[in-house]
């Protein structure tokens, strides 16, 4: 079997989870790891594979068939891939919602004048919670959609709660509102209000001598973070946010919530659920079964920018359409 | 707009769900029933669409753009579906899982010499709890799966119960173990055997004077249908029956328990679910979704049998793909 070869730019969590998911996928080999770092400084956990600067990239073009891109949404991915996409089919988790559509653009002119496919917005919301509330409104178009995220970190609330004066450390976790899932899960169709859908739980390492209630203050009247949010914080220690805290659990829900029948008499309800231990090694699993995607679309003569809505299923598989019919249909 | 033409092949519980799902489609219109009743005797919801024997479906091929065929499994649709993919693009319900290699080759045959596209096996099971094991077990190699079916009627079971002698009227419940779902959702893997699965639960209504031991013994004991479960017997009346038991719920769970990570040590749950007041009615609005992408690929020159792996979600939506990015991604 030829394998697909997989470069992967930018290491940091997801790549790193990228390079796992590798290993669970036989028909793939990681080639290189591409670093804004210094290489040598860069280790990686596949003995075969080697740590290049980022500036080699385009001397491996005929190297590598998909270059999975790790960078961050706000100001890596809009630079890297339009420029990867000249040299590369690339696959990223672009995740700023509202700049999805000039992201398409860019990228969709970047490759398609170059003769590659770059799948775009991978990864779980963007992407599998958003392919599931694509199909539940086709299914159902007479009905409510309603996302759940949690119990999981969120970085960027991390991050907020890190730059105020006197926290050493943070963590913070979004966790849906039990009773507000249930009710949409019961059909009530409830309108919540962010408070009511969402609570925020913090913990916090203050620093020797800090003004805690200063600090509990200026994260539960942060705009935009916290301020719409019941938010709790608890200051830890170090040790504990070490030992209780390392981890990035994430997951969440996607609800539709529909009506059928002459007289809409019948309440449907579609639910998709992620519970996941790790949240970059889940979004580096969808990543890679979407880079299987885009070396076929490629070998078959697409080109352009695409997003999880344009692939067919069958694409992310390694089994044949027979296979696929006779042990999963 | 130019709407799709719909025909509906067969009006049962089936067929009126999928006339319920039209009205619910804007871009779709429902042309006419094809039975094989006398068409005077059968009434629909539409008022604007009109009855046919099947026997005139071949002079109305310029007038319908897809024919939804919501015949039964067992001895319908392997001979309708290849004879009507002479005339028109189809959409089926298939869900005999043995049987779906061969189906699929006889379908492919003629929906592709005459140049029809045929989309096999839609609904829910198969359908989208296929669409569900696909997907989750392409994002995680490394796991195990999980179906649950119900709360739910079993039509199959139903009809068991009820061509037992004594027996005038029937209905069963398939229920999911909820102690086997939670040790599944807690990412255990448990292996476990059809009994510690589902229990079936039947409501049935005996003939005046009849040895209900007898029947509740024969229940019971019936090979494949009962033998295997843990299956509770409650006699009521006829009232009862149709006071409480009269709908066709249904539902279920689709989970996929997988490991990620360097050293396999993450848990990643994915886990869709159903719950469906009303069976026929949700899997009639699955089959129109696919019924609009049939009319897309036949008109962009595709033919041949395909499955709901082969469709690109993009396509079941009225909305272009931009739309899609912006509202739903």
């Amino acid at each position: 079997m030829e394998k697909i070869r997989i470069g992967i730019a930018g290491y940091g969590n997801l790549g790193r989870g990228v390079e796992c998911a590798i290993m669970n996928n036989p028909d793939m080999e990681l080639i290189g790891v591409f670093t804004r770092r210094n290489p040598a400084d860069v280790k990686i956990l596949t003995s075969n594979a080697n740590v290049y600067s980022m500036a080699e990239a385009d001397k491996m073009t005929d190297k590598i068939d998909v270059m999975i891109v790790c960078g961050g949404s706000a100001t890596d991915l809009p630079v890297q891939v339009p420029e990867l996409a000249k040299n590369f089919n690339t696959i990223d988790s672009f995740d700023t919602h509202a700049k999805i559509p000039e992201y398409f653009a860019a990228v969709d002119k970047s490759a398609s004048s170059n003769g590659h496919v770059s799948i775009i917005s991978v990864g779980w919301d963007p992407g599998m919670f958003s392919l599931n509330r694509l199909y539940a409104n086709c299914i159902l178009p007479n009905g409510k959609d309603y996302t759940f995220w949690g119990k999981g970190v969120s970085q960027g609330h991390s991050d907020a709660i890190r730059r105020i004066e006197g926290v050493k450390n943070g963590k913070q976790y979004t966790i849906p509102v039990e009773s507000a899932v249930e009710k949409v899960r019961n059909g009530e169709n409830p309108e919540l209000s962010t408070r009511q859908k969402h609570i925020r739980e913090c913990f916090v390492v203050a620093e020797e001598g800090a003004d805690l209630a200063r600090i509990e203050r200026e994260i539960k009247e942060m705009p935009n973070y916290f301020a719409d949010y019941d938010t709790t914080v608890h200051f830890i220690t170090e040790e504990e946010l070490i030992k209780n805290h390392s981890g990035l659990p994430h997951g969440g829900f996607v609800i539709r919530s529909g009506k059928t029948g002459a007289s809409m008499e019948n309440n449907q309800i579609i639910e998709y659920s992620l519970k996941l231990d790790s949240n970059p090694e889940f979004t580096g699993s969808v990543l890679v079964a979407y880079a299987r995607a885009a070396h076929r679309l490629a070998k078959s003569g697409v080109c352009g920018a695409k997003t999880v809505f344009d692939i067919a299923p069958a694409m992310l598989s390694l089994k044949s359409g027979e296979e696929l019919r006779h042990e999963m249909l």
